[in-house]
């Protein structure tokens, strides 16, 4: 054992090994192995440094895969002649401080993790050293056969294209299409790496959905393929080499442990009662974060010490950990609200798809365990079975989130509402904010992805007491599907509905009354920007404006909306989502089609999502109270 | 040989078995198998007949397929207690002559297929019968599953689920996503059959996209496998009492020759140096319908001679062929300007699944075979692979049938927007027409699923002239990705655009003059529409309304929108697409932004689309010149 440092108590206290050490570090005469273990750890200890100071980042996954990424990093890829990407993308903190250490990144980026301008929640091409968009899963081996593809058309040599997945992954059907054609072509360049570390977003793979014989699987669809302990970095060496020698499409399937490097993180240390891991995403509390810290310091300073090299010298900052932010959720609404209408509806059923944590399904779960389907991350699979279901008679209630639930199985949840049976689709983490994971879990595109469902409704609750009446509405009194979109962010709500409100379809609700104007929104993000824009429009300009609720994301009742506008010098309408699609062109239609409306100024997303703080990234799409405040202003007092 | 029979040679004769016939033969002493091979006969003769009636359909899938489904209706199927539905979807013909012969289906419903109130192209619960709604690949196992869950959730006995899939099918990620937790669930119940005809869209499934060890790879995923020739009817009946006696999912993979039971139609009649199959869809001359059912009858007779029953009492119809519709076609000019722009472009490359010669891709694919890349029905591989080919130098064209392009890969499409390259998705069969294959291939929710993609532009040309430009446009102008969008059906196109016209970004063409409103529409089968109605309403009415082709879809140019309705009373916009994410949003907003602007007056699909006739339909979503004329006059002399 090395000796031993203690790190500062300041709880504020953020430690992150600085470049100069990483570059001495790596001179220090170790065998190949041994300095890629060595530095995996330092990058181990960066990672732990950006995702506590972000507040979010995904731990277990950027440990479990960082000794064969430090390794492939170190003594495997040959710049201009080998690509290097994760498909998962999730595992992107530990990547990034791989790549700072190496100076392919700017060193100090590692303090700017999930900030406006800093490094993005899952890897963006704007990034250097970024290959390919990730985060929304299974698409890596298709890429990479697209580049290869691009290899041999230019003329160029081919490079060798190194992409890793991970377990939970594989249940995409996407990777089981990708891996044929890469077969049937020898795509030699391509390898494939499993970061097996057997557990998935909310538990262990083989309870989600087991992947079976996983090397059976791979050999049958014409895979070369290796298997190796993902920690062990001489047979991860060794099984590489092996596998490059061997033709075709090659796979190396790592057994790793999620949380690799820190005892406590490891998901080994879980006991047997305990069924959910607590490091797979989020950020850690300040004291694990500091026994995570003083532990892998420790050993690598035991390490030095073995080498005869002197301790690491660790740079501190004081960084206050933020407190929870303020504010209601809906989640937890949500959850007895289904809780409620499963006592109903004896055939009510709940789909997962790998993301019962954050759906708020466990308590159905555990109450209806024979009415819960955990699907894992097969989400074409999934809205199939529902409309399966429904057509069997039962009442499907499908659960992701709102980014992959209404992109992925788009073509399935077409072909379900064209059976018009009643089926339920929530999607939850909707809207702009959270901004920290960036824009593959940005959901500002599913109102258009799903508004044009023959049959189908869109609302969304902007707060906890409108959660019930609507997912009643939606079980109830819904022509046909529906879909049932929240924000998943706690939001600090400044009004209220009446009480014993009940949805109309395509009516809204008076939040503040106002003659200067109406302004119309939906969800708790932007009708409490909006409150606020009005209040100080108000108190400093003398402008009342109304706020109105609408929940009905693809209905507006035209009468109602003439009606109300009725003297309205002009319409505002706030989307929590693009411009295209959004409810500002249901309002816009309906104002169209009736001359002598009041104009419409329309507030919306209209590029690329960004990734940040969610206060920084509602004000770079101006969508923040201030930016919406000068927005009205400027156009009534122009 | 039995007695040989002659058909009348009349040319419109249409001969179909009636019903009594099959009640007669299915009441001979055969032995089971015996009568189940006559029964698929006889139901051959009727598919042909629809198919032939319709003018289109699937003929090769329907009759490879046929000596199961007969086998399963007649011996292994027990009403209440098991279900068979087709998850490939296209074989409905033969299904519907099954379950006409056996009165499943109302007899008569024969003389409609894919006509309006008739039988649709693809399935629809709609119909008697019809279990699920499949036309959409991939989907049917996972629809199993739901049907199973229902029944234990339900606490009804399990039904055993018998699903027939097609081989090329087997590209499409999600089958292979739905195997596993059937596997995990040990779903006793379901029976899947791979009608495994080696034949998929185009031509062989091992030239487009091999499937490889299928029974290793069946296996791999846990499900038991048997295999059997797909014609011989002991050895099917064999090979499914024996999966039946083994646990968990199973699978009969049936041998299957495409086209069974017309010698000419067989796949195993292609010579070496013929590479398409003739008769997956279409209809088939009326020389060679005749052929076929002089053969079948034949064959039918010598079986019932050899039974000592009396030959076959057919009824005859004259039904005169249908001539090719008039009028010129986007397709071959998209495949002229493909060529000249790949000769411009040495990095552009055509990617393509399984819809070679429905995209225009042959010629490419001739001329470029290094630049040409065959995905097959792997919608989502395909994308994600254009994706990779753009990060790394190529100018990828991704090509499909607009409703599964743009619905399958919706997520995949998403995150190659995400990173901003330009790639164009080229969507043929565009539209409400043709309307014959039924509302998994109409596409009408295609702008909504792709106009909030960032960065994408989406146009529509008019007329073949429109075709180059606005494909040069969408390779050499587009700020990234862009999706053209494609009639496929010929149009009788009244108007031309000026010479040398050139796309101009948000901006239409006024294709005629008016003052008494302005007609604003896309493409040629609207603005062909339109051209009629507004001629009818100047000549019969003394109205003059203008009609503008707008090609862009998701971009108006609120400028010259205002400028072009300057004075005008009344606004019409057309789409030939749902009113939610339709052309007519996009307009709609531009009006409603500004005080003053004319009152907007929309055409559009307002419901799940209609199968029937092209004209039908048409009428029936009130899209015809006949409704367009009548809803403006309405709007106009109230």
């Amino acid at each position: 054992m090395g000796e031993q440092i203690t790190l500062s108590n300041d709880a504020g206290a953020l430690f992150h090994v600085p470049q100069a050490e990483f570059r001495r570090l790596l001179d220090l005469p170790l065998a190949p192995p041994e300095r890629a273990a060595l530095f995996a750890d330092l990058c181990r200890l960066n990672t732990l440094y950006m995702i506590t100071r972000a507040g979010s980042g995904h731990i277990g996954s950027s440990f479990s895969s960082l000794d064969i990424v430090s390794w492939l990093h170190l003594c495997v890829l040959r710049p201009g002649h080998d690509l290097y990407f994760s498909s998962k993308g999730h595992d992107a903190p530990g990547l990034y401080a791989v790549l700072t250490a190496l100076g392919a990144l700017p060193f100090e980026k590692i303090h700017g993790l999930r900030r406006l301008g800093g490094l993005p929640g899952h890897p963006d091409v704007a990034i250097p050293g970024m290959v390919a968009n990730t985060g929304s899963l299974g698409m890596g081996i298709s890429k990479a056969k697209g580049m290869a593809e691009a290899d041999r058309v230019a003329g160029r040599p081919p490079r060798r294209l190194f992409v890793l997945t991970g377990d939970g992954e594989l249940q995409e059907g996407q990777v089981w299409e990708s891996l044929v054609s890469a077969a049937n072509r020898h795509s030699d360049g391509i390898v494939a790496i499993v970061d097996h570390n057997k557990l998935q977003s909310d538990t262990f793979v083989r309870r989600v959905s087991d992947l079976g014989d996983l090397e059976a699987k791979f050999r049958a669809f014409g895979w070369s393929v290796m298997r190796a302990d993902g920690h062990d970095i001489p047979a991860v060496a060794a099984a590489l080499d092996a596998l490059l020698a061997l033709p075709g499409p090659r796979v190396l399937i790592a057994d790793t442990v999620k949380g690799r490097g820190v005892s406590f993180m490891e998901h080994t240390a879980l006991r047997p009662e305990q069924e959910f891991y607590r490091f797979h995403s989020g950020a850690p509390s300040r004291p694990d974060y500091a026994r995570a810290t003083q532990e892998l310091a420790d050993r690598i300073n035991g390490r030095l010490a073995a080498a005869g090299a002197a301790p690491l010298a660790l740079e501190v900052e004081t960084v206050p950990a933020t407190a929870a932010p303020p504010g209601v959720r809906l989640i937890p609404a949500y959850t007895e609200a289904l809780l409620d209408a499963a006592e109903r509806h004896p055939h009510l059923v709940a789909l997962d798809a790998d993301l019962i944590l954050d759906t708020g399904l466990i308590p159905f779960r555990d109450r209806f365990p024979d009415r819960f389907i955990e699907c894992g991350i097969a989400e074409q699979d999934m809205v199939s079975q529902a409309s399966g279901m429904a057509l069997a008679g039962l009442l499907p209630v499908v659960h992701s989130f709102a980014c992959f639930l209404t992109a992925r199985p788009n073509e399935q949840i077409y072909n379900a509402c064209s059976e018009g049976k009643r089926i339920v689709f929530v999607g939850s983490l909707a809207g702009l904010l959270p901004a920290g994971p960036g824009h593959s879990h940005q959901s500002v595109r599913d109102l258009a992805a799903m508004g044009a469902m023959p049959g189908l409704t869109m609302v969304e609750p902007s707060c906890p007491a409108a959660v019930g009446p609507l997912l009643r509405w939606c079980l109830e009194a819904a022509p046909a599907a529906s879909y049932l979109r929240l924000v998943s962010i706690p939001c600090d709500v400044p009004f209220a509905l009446p009480d014993g409100w009940t949805p109309e379809p395509g009516r809204g609700t008076v939040l503040r009354p106002g003659r200067d104007g109406a302004v119309i929104a939906y969800g708790p993000v932007m009708l409490t920007e909006a409150w606020h824009a009005l209040d100080r429009l108000e108190r400093e300009h003398g402008l009342r404006l109304s706020l109105i609720d609408l929940p009905w994301l693809n209905r507006v009742d035209p009468d109602w909306l003439a009606e109300t506008l009725t003297g309205m010098p002009l319409a505002v309408s706030i989307d929590n989502h693009f411009r295209i699609g959004g409810q500002g062109d249901r309002i816009a239609e309906a104002l169209a089609a009736r001359s002598g409306s009041p104009p419409l100024l329309r507030f919306c997303v209209d590029r690329l999502p960004d990734c940040g703080r969610n206060d920084e990234v509602l004000k770079a799409h101006g969508l923040d109270r201030d930016s919406l405040a000068a927005g009205i202003l400027a156009r009534l007092r122009p």
